[in-house]
């Protein structure tokens, strides 16, 4: 079967960039095949090392070039491409440092012990192996951090596993132009092409396709619920099933008390207009449902956001169908009998063949809120539900309706928070980040991050996309047994060559065994 | 609905031991409501240090009492259900150890940083949390290891999890018996009630309805292939989908080399006899497919096993179902053209309403088992199927043709490793746990064991069901950013009172931060 054309748009004017098309079901065999074929090359260490550096030297060296077409792909603006190429540098620096230290392998080693209870217990060895091809899912908000070169791939690779993206369609040159530098990467470093593939598609098939290949070991995905699930589904359906890491998004709810708002209303007014309108709204960690108290200072609160927000201009979704989906839910809450709308309808671009839209705010009471987790859905772009809350139990209630969250803020005095322990307690069981007196924008890429989060937020609550631990989700443990040492790999060895630190009968140590 | 009613028989005698009735859907409702409440009370590590060391000494003192009916529900003879009582008490003791320790929450705290590269770095503190209530389905081979109070249970409360149990119809007096002895525990210790619960259940139905509940947060389950998949289904198609940790078992190939044969054919044939009719063959570990060089030093081997195998008396089998689906196997492997039958009929039990079956042993060609992966599947019971392969490359492509696996063994002298790596290599992608010259049943309960493997050895190739690590299914992370100290947990405290292992800034330590 031929497959489908599609077409890169300039989301600022409507411009046509290019038409491109979806991989064909062979195209994609062959892509899983040699992905498979360089899964060994890549159980050496150091030359994952070489490989994840190389891809970010030869990132920064393009980005002037890359720049130019992205911007036009996404309608980003050029500081924020300049420093979100960055960050997935750095992404692929740390994951680097990372593997080049060694202990992400977790090794645990139990020397043979004749006298164990119950039993003589063989010399028994531990480590995380990588898993095998992972195929990684480029998202549309993030053309480079989240994309073809982005943390799922960083992950993979640092795991010691070889990637098939499939590009997002909204910005297919993009990921074309970063897959030939990844390629470079890897030829610079001596592996074989099969370690990383990119295919393209606009239809849900290419994907199904790709995360039914024999091959592939586990499924990274950035996106949409709907887009999550179906992959989550196809692979699960598997006669082998696979993993599926899909992170789906939030409404992170924001819970700011009447304490809060008379210490620092302003500056939380202007984090919170920023948090909301950063990317033009289309941020995963967007807070969504804010929750203000249902007084006079929540009310002059709402007021100065919404003015805030009524100064942003106008700015461009990221395509066409995430503009018609915010049309749509703008209407639906327009229609709303339960809805307040706060703002002028946005959509600025409905007459000029461009994706523009403005902010826009709506609010509902907080009891009403409790009862229609309908309205408590992620409504990606510049959007914000205020639900004015009346007492601590009806904020409760409101947080007990919502489902499963990459993160959860609550701005609050300090002397409030013994009366907010149930509360904070809540959303440590919602949500996978917890923020204090800040916004849930901006993920760190450090050790302590968690982006993830129970579903619906993510597919694999026990993972997070974001993060040096986000190499954990393309490792499996092997346990070696009585294994001769020319056997072992380096990691498990007694004399440590690697002074990694491992448990050795039970002890954390960089000791030999 | 009422429950269906099933009967416990002691399958030495076919005598009847008792009906019990499947739970209704209220009872499983109600059960899994108690666990979500009780959930908040496990948060505590100290109590669920106590509930662990304290449900193994009262397990320990209930021994007599136990053995009694267990012998009698499961056939197993004394010394070996003392034995597994003793090691599921230290099972439980050594995971309390690990709780005490602390570690295992893998705390992560990265100090905030205003030069961080890109975006100045809130402070971010990541631990493990509980994920909330485990639905843990107990095996009909381990009564107690892999049962009511078994690894799965005691990984849970470790993790901080309520649990609810879905005892095997084959011991459900001794299940009835152990969840008692729990459920005294978590009264000792103070904790509610809804800490543990026990369901009866011998159709599928009940554990359906258990792995559907809103309120269970996993599944975790020992048993067969079709047992395991069916809940991954139906946890995978729930409008919320929860992790299903299954362990189904595999054939656990055995490779064993002429220099090998050479060096201790006859403690190899003593070993693998034993391996084999070890608990009537019905461990999961159990080594169902064992390759021999087709020469006269495998033929002689094969022989010798044989000899052994039938000096060893019919034993008997757990079940009714078990006994069943072993003299089907052995029908079917009787009349396959492909295969020789080595041994006699092993079907003891036939006519005196007893389930024993004495070992069985086939032999097939090499290149015949590479194109018949239908004779590599396990069949449960002291069955063997010896493989006979003419040179290293017949010995892989058998290899090859095998699905994922809980084990993979390999006897061989020192010499031909050179010559094997390619197979090792191999088989530590195939497999869990790599044994060297040694047999794989025999699961030593510690820090570094793998009990695990792709599937279909089980439905989560990157987790443990046995040894320390095990407690990882159970739990999530969760980040805390610029939290205030009084909201932290004491795990992510600056003075790190707890004295637990973190990693600090990119460095481990159990230093303050």
């Amino acid at each position: 079967m031929a497959g489908a054309v599609f077409t890169a748009q300039d989301p600022r004017t409507g411009a046509i960039l290019g038409s491109y098309s979806d991989a064909d079901d062979e195209t994609i065999a062959i892509a899983c095949r040699q992905a498979a074929a360089a899964s060994s090359a890549l159980r050496d260490e150091q030359v994952r090392v070489r490989l994840l550096r190389e891809t970010a030297r030869m990132l920064r060296a393009a980005g002037p070039e890359l720049h130019e077409l992205c911007g036009r792909e996404t309608g980003l603006p050029r500081a924020r491409l300049e420093g979100e190429l960055e960050r997935t540098c750095v992404q692929l620096e740390l994951l680097a440092d990372v593997v080049a230290e060694g202990s992400c392998v977790e090794a645990i080693i139990d020397t043979a012990d004749p006298d164990a209870p119950i039993a003589p217990r063989p010399d028994l060895r531990r480590m995380l192996i990588p898993i095998g091809p992972v195929a990684v899912f480029g998202a549309s908000n993030f053309p480079y951090a989240f994309s073809v070169a982005g943390g799922d791939t960083a992950s993979a690779f640092a795991a010691g596993c070889p990637v098939v993206v499939k590009a997002h369609p909204s910005h297919p040159g993009t990921s074309g132009l970063v897959a030939a530098i990844v390629l470079a990467a890897v030829e610079e470093v001596g592996l074989p092409p099969g370690t990383f593939s990119l295919v393209h598609g606009a239809s849900s098939q290419v994907g199904e396709v790709l995360a039914r290949a024999e091959e592939i070991e586990a499924v990274a995905f950035t996106g949409s619920l709907a887009g999550g699930r179906a992959l989550f589904d196809v692979a699960a359906a598997r006669p082998r099933p696979i993993p599926v890491f899909a992170e789906m998004g939030s409404v992170n709810p924001t819970l700011i008390t009447t304490a809060a708002l008379r210490a620092r209303a302003a500056s939380v007014a202007e984090g919170l207009t920023a948090s909301v309108t950063g990317g033009t709204g289309q941020f995963c960690t967007k807070p969504g449902v804010v929750l203000v108290p249902a007084d006079d200072d929540g009310a002059a609160f709402v007021d100065d956001v919404v003015a805030r927000l009524g100064a942003v201009e106008p700015a461009p979704l990221l395509n066409a169908r995430i503009h018609e989906a915010l049309r749509e839910a703008v209407a639906e809450l327009n229609d709303d009998a339960d809805v307040r709308r706060l703002s002028d309808d946005g959509d600025a671009g409905a007459n000029r063949g461009a994706f523009l839209h403005a902010p826009v705010a709506y609010a509902v009471d907080g009891a009403l809120a409790a009862r229609r987790p309908d309205l408590l859905q992620e409504r990606f772009g510049p959007l914000v539900l205020f639900v004015r809350y009346a007492g601590i139990e009806e904020a409760s209630a409101v947080l007990d309706a919502l489902e499963g969250q990459l993160t959860a803020t609550v701005h609050a005095e300090s002397q409030e928070l013994d009366d907010l322990r149930a509360i904070i307690s809540r959303l440590e069981q919602k949500a996978g980040r917890v923020v204090f007196d800040g916004f849930p924008t901006g993920v760190a890429v450090t050790h302590a991050m968690q982006h993830g989060g129970p579903y619906p937020a993510t597919t694999a609550p026990a993972h997070t996309s974001v993060g040096t631990t986000a190499i954990r989700r393309f490792q499996r443990p092997v346990t070696w047994q009585n294994a001769p040492a020319e056997v072992l790999p380096a990691a498990l060895r007694d004399d440590n060559p690697l002074g990694i630190w491992r448990v050795v009968d039970g002890h954390l140590t960089r000791d030999p065994s």
